[in-house]
C-alpha cells in the first residue's frame, strides 16, 4: 500500500515553493455535511511522490479580519483536526509531517537554515503550576515524535543522522518573541528550536494515534542578538526554499525505507 | 422553534453542580465515521431547560497523560470545534455559551465570586510583533461577544445589567500565572476577568457565525497579593456553585426574550 503522508505548514510563503516542487495541485475544501455548515480557512493541496507515495498537504490559510497567515497553537491544532477528521478519505494517513520555519538555539548548534527534526516537542508558555497536581506537566505537554503507531522514535534518528540534521526539541509558544519566563521553559524543555505550531500539531497527532515528524528551518537565532522578526523576515524567503529542498529528502528517505521493508 | 443552547465548560469541577441542577445526561461520542476513526476525550451531556430550550453541554474531559482537566485554549478550541461540526444534530445551535471560573481584576470591581458577563475576548500571550504587518492585532485576536449571527451586543448588557454581573472583556491565556508582559497585553485588553479559555472559543464561534457568551465567577484576584493557585483551589468550589445559579438566570432570560419576541 502507498503511504499517505500528511503535511501541515502554518504559512502559505513557507509552502508555496514545496507545493510547485511537489506539482502539489489544490482542492476545494470538503463539503458541508449537515452539521459542519461553515468552512475553515485552511487550504488544501493533494499529488502524489514518485510512484508510491500520496501526498496531502494543508496550510492555515488566511485571517479574516487581518487577512495574515492564521499562525500559532490554536489554528494549527484546529487545523490538525480538520485534516484528520474531515479530509481524510478512505486512503488513511500514515504520518504528519509538520514543515516550517523556527527560531533557533545558537547553544544547541544552530545557525541560519539550519534544519532540525526534532525528537520531542512542549510548550513554553503554558505555565499552570498547581501544587500537588500534574497540572504543570500537563501545561509543558511534551510528546515524542515518531514516525509510526508504535512511538518508535528510531527512525527520527536515521533520517536525522543520514541527512545531517540537528536533533533535540522542539518548543512552541504563540509569541514571536520570548520573555524570562519563556526561556527558563524553553531551556527546560530541551529545545533546538522554537516555533508557534509544533507541540499542538504533535499533541492532536497523540490523541488521533499518528505519528508526527517535525522538519523545521532555522530563520531567527532566540539567543541571538537581534529581535526575532528582523531577522524572520530578512530569512524567510531563503528558509522556504530550504524547505523546499529538504522535505523531498525526507520523503525520499521514508519511500526508501517502506521499500526496503516490502 | 425552541433554542438550542450549547455550554461550554473546561473542567468537571466547575460544571459538576450544573449538569445536576439542569438535570441534563451523558450521552456517548458520536460515532465514529470512516475518516474519524479516533475518539476525542470531551464529553457530552444534553437535556432541556424549561420546556422550550434544548441544551448540550460539553465538558474538555481528562488528559489520558497526566489525568487531569484539558484545560487551556488548544482543547478549548478543539471541543468548541467537536461541538459544533459533529456533536450538533439537525437541530442547530442558536448560540454557544462559555461558563467557568476566572481571576477578576480588584481595579476593575472584582471580588471573589464576582459574575462577569464580558462585552469582549482577547489574548494577552501572543505577542507577534512584526512592524507594518496586522500580526499584532491577529495575535491580540479580539472578539466581540453577542447573541446573535447580527453581531448584536445590546442583548450582552441587557443580561448583564438585569442580573447586576460585571461588563468589560475577558483576557484569554494558557497559564494560570501571568508575566509583566502578559499584565501589559491584559491593561490594554481591557480586562474585567483573566481565563484560560475564552477568546479561543470565541475565535471559533467567529469562524462559525454563532454567538459567543460567556459568564464567568471569579476565583482569584490577579492583581492581589496571594499566587493564584492558593485562591483558585480555596474558591473553586463555591464558584461552581455560584455558576450553577448564574447559568439558569441566564437561561430564564434567554427564554424569557426568546418568548417576547415569539
Amino acid at each position: 500500500m502507498p503511504k499517505h503522508i500528511l503535511i501541515l505548514m502554518a504559512m502559505s510563503a513557507e509552502a508555496s515553493p514545496l507545493i510547485s516542487r511537489l506539482s502539489l495541485t489544490a482542492v476545494a475544501q470538503a463539503p458541508a455535511t449537515s452539521s459542519s455548515t461553515f468552512s475553515l480557512p485552511y487550504e488544501t493541496y493533494t499529488g502524489s511522490f514518485t510512484n508510491s507515495m500520496s501526498i496531502t498537504l494543508l496550510t492555515s490559510g488566511k485571517c479574516a479580519t487581518h487577512g495574515v497567515d492564521n499562525v500559532g497553537t490554536l489554528h494549527a491544532g484546529l487545523m490538525t483536526m480538520y485534516a484528520l477528521r474531515e479530509v481524510q478519505g478512505s486512503d488513511k494517513y500514515d504520518l504528519v509531517l509538520n514543515a516550517g520555519t523556527c527560531g533557533g538555539f545558537i547553544s544547541k548548534g544552530c545557525s541560519i537554515g539550519s534544519v532540525c527534526i526534532p525528537e520531542h516537542a512542549a510548550f513554553h508558555d503554558r505555565r499552570i503550576t498547581i501544587p500537588g497536581t500534574p497540572f504543570e506537566a500537563y501545561g509543558d505537554g511534551k510528546t515524542h515524535c515518531h514516525t509510526g503507531e508504535s512511538g518508535n522514535v528510531t527512525q527520527i534518528s536515521s533520517i536525522r543522522e543520514s541527512l545531517n540534521y540537528l536533533g533535540g526539541g522542539v518548543t512552541t509558544g504563540d509569541s514571536l518573541d520570548h520573555t524570562a519566563e519563556d526561556m527558563l521553559k524553553m531551556m527546560a524543555n530541551g529545545s533546538t528550536v522554537k516555533d508557534m505550531e509544533g507541540a499542538a500539531i504533535a499533541k492532536v497527532c497523540e490523541l488521533a494515534g499518528i505519528g508526527y515528524l517535525g522538519v523545521k528551518v532555522v530563520t531567527d537565532l532566540v539567543d541571538g542578538e537581534r529581535p526575532a522578526f528582523e531577522e524572520f523576515l530578512e530569512n524567510l524567503g531563503t528558509a522556504a526554499k530550504s524547505l523546499e529542498e529538504a522535505v523531498p529528502k525526507i520523503l525520499e528517505f521514508l519511500d526508501k525505507e517502506e521499500k526496503a521493508q516490502a
